[in-house]
Order: C-alpha cells, then structure tokens, then sequence
C-alpha cells in the first residue's frame, strides 16, 4: 500500500477548488449523469462521522410535487425574512437565494439522531455532532461536484419540521438542509453574496484567539 | 481569469485525499511551522458560511494549563462513557479517543451564535446553520492539513460549556469541537475504529432514498 504524496501543485489545485467552490442559484437545466451522481455520492461517503456512525441520510427529490412543495416553504420563509429586513430590504430584495425551479437534481439531507452504527462512541455529550457529520459528507459533496464541473446549493431558508413532512421520512430525523445540484450557468471565485455587494470577507486573523 | 479544469487525475487525486483523511489520534511531537499553519487557516477561510458571515472562532490553545484542564474534562467524560458501555466496555476500554497530550497544536473551535457579519441571511429559520458554516471550517482545515501530510483529530468527548469556561471566550460562543493537529505517526486509508473493530462503514446505497 503506498501512501500517496500530496505536492505542493496538488495543495495549489486544491486552493484552486476551494477558490472555485460558490454556492450556486442560477442553473442550466442539462441533466446530471448518473454514473457522476454515483461518483460524487461515493465521495461524499468518504466524509467523517461520529464514532463512524455514518448517520447522513441522502433524499433524492425527484416529484415535481415534492419539489413545488419545498419551493412554497422557501417562498413564504422568504417573504417573511424580506419583511423583517428594515433599511436593507432593497438590497435583500433583488438577492436569488434558490434554484428549486431549475436545478436538475435535488437532495433533501437528514442526520438519523440515534443511529445503530457508532455504538454511540464520541456523541454522548455533544449529540450535535451527529448533524456535524452529515454537515461534513454535504461539504465533501459540494467539493467533489465542484470538481466535477457541477454547482450546488444549499438552501436553508426553510422550516425543517415542514421539509421533513414533505419527504415523508422518519419524524426524528434531523433536517439538515436541501441541496440543488446541476451546471451552474458561471463559474466565478467571488461569492454571489459578495458580488451583489451584501457581504464581504474578512481576512482569517480576525477569526483566530490565541489562549 | 481563467476557470480552472479539474480534470479526471485531479478528481482522482482529490478521492485520494478524502480515502486517506483520518481522524488521527497518534501524533508525533515535532512541531508544524507557522508558514505551514498560515496556509491551512488561509484554506479553512475559503469554507462556505451561511450569508458570508463566517461565524468560526479558532482558538489555538498554547498555555499548557488549559490544554491539561481539557484533557481533565475529557478523560473525566470518557471514563463515564466507559462505564455506560455494558457489552462493548472492554472494547471500548482499548480504544484511544485523543492526543491532547502530545499534539503539537491545538484549537477550540466556536460559532458565534449572532454574528453582525451576514446580517442575518439564510439562519433565521435554522440558526444552526451558523454552527454547520463552523463544521465545514474544521473540514476544510482537515482537508487542507492532511493535504500538507498533517492528521487532525477531532475530540468531541467533552463538556461544551467546561470547554467554553476553560477557553475564556464570550459566554454566547456555541463549542463546535476541539481540534488535535500534528504529523501522524503513520497513515492509513482504513478509520482507526474500523482497525479495531469497533465499527465499518457501509454502502452509501443504504444512506440514499428516492421521493
């Protein structure tokens, strides 16, 4: 077995991936190949878990209906966030914050709160770690899409209990967050968000505390 | 600016990377340089944060005392782990669960759980979003260090609001994890628990649905 050896224009690539990776709204309507949604999944099934427990539960939204039903959530949450805007609500106003009604894959993601698989090793004081590691095979997702040439959004301007109800899945089940996939229409290393002028990043310095 | 191609080699070097990603509990002691560290929270700045707020709070945690009281807290809550294991508790007894005695470097990950930053887009209906933004951070950061041939380790074995004390950081920070990094004393694409057999993962097939 050789253990492989990441060079320095591999580290530069993957900066490059990680540059290139945006949350995408605006898709084309060309279709995902199932042999890519296959690989990308078994990327995603790379992903750490708590206590190995694996607890991600993929949902592949196919029915128009089901689909038309998220997008109704997010429309009315939506509605209701533009209201409570105040001085930015111009701004917010003209922000695309989905592709429900284009993109042509769509995953509603769920965490099991109590899975077999893990023994319950490593989530006995933290069980938000459960979540966490669905959070983390949704980004290894995400990357390896971007990788292969495919935008994803994540859409979390929604009400959790009303996905989970629209999925038709357990009631414990913990909605993580809907996810669109397809080819995004651009490919830019500015986030949208920054672009439209909302937000911006600030440098890493700021986010680090010594103790 | 050109758009970078990710092409099938750098596809396939990127599953290397997510196949031989471990959570690493067996550290060398021989310290990472700061150049080193630069690059990796340059890359774990690149994360996707729920409306660009990018909530994370890395704390790197140097004072020998504070990572002694961690270490309290952990082995004080893996001791009653342990006790709660009934079948599996010599099992479990075995495993090694952190290296906060040895790893070189050591970080306290939180969320800002109202960050001006973002002005409030896309969490007003799942604010754990803001914690989900500090996750992909961590991987990111994961990713990025085993790119550099450094293993991280996740210990989530703790009590958030201890941790949060111990760390001296504003009461409303939300604890995400504590992170061990340093250059693992061997790589292996197999998880450390599925060697021991304490767990293995299972097809992805099992993860997925349709609706």
């Amino acid at each position: 077995m050789i253990v492989p050896d990441f060079d320095p224009p591999f580290q530069d690539n993957f900066r490059a991936l990680l540059r290139w990776r945006r949350d995408i709204r605006h898709f084309r309507t060309d279709p995902i190949s199932e042999s890519v949604m296959t690989q990308l999944f078994a990327d995603a099934a790379m992903a750490p878990s708590v206590g190995l427990s694996e607890p991600w539960r993929f949902v592949r939204v196919d029915d128009p209906a089901r689909r038309a039903a998220v997008r109704e959530i997010f429309l009315r949450e939506n509605t209701q966030a533009l209201a409570e805007q105040g001085e930015r609500v111009a701004q917010y106003a003209k922000l695309k914050l989905e592709g429900i009604d284009r993109a042509p894959v769509q995953i509603a993601v769920f965490a099991d709160p109590d899975p077999d698989q893990g023994h319950g090793l490593g989530r006995r004081t933290m069980p938000e770690t459960l979540a966490y590691s669905a959070v983390m095979a949704i980004h290894t997702l995400w990357l390896s899409a971007r990788a292969h040439g495919i935008g994803l959004g994540w859409v979390s301007i929604l009400d959790p209990v009303e996905v989970r109800q629209v999925m038709d899945v357990p009631e414990e089940w913990n909605f993580v967050g809907y996810l669109c996939l397809g080819y995004p229409v651009k490919d830019d290393p500015v986030p949208e968000l920054e672009r439209e002028g909302w937000e911006h990043r600030r440098p890493m310095a700021e986010k680090i505390l010594r103790r």
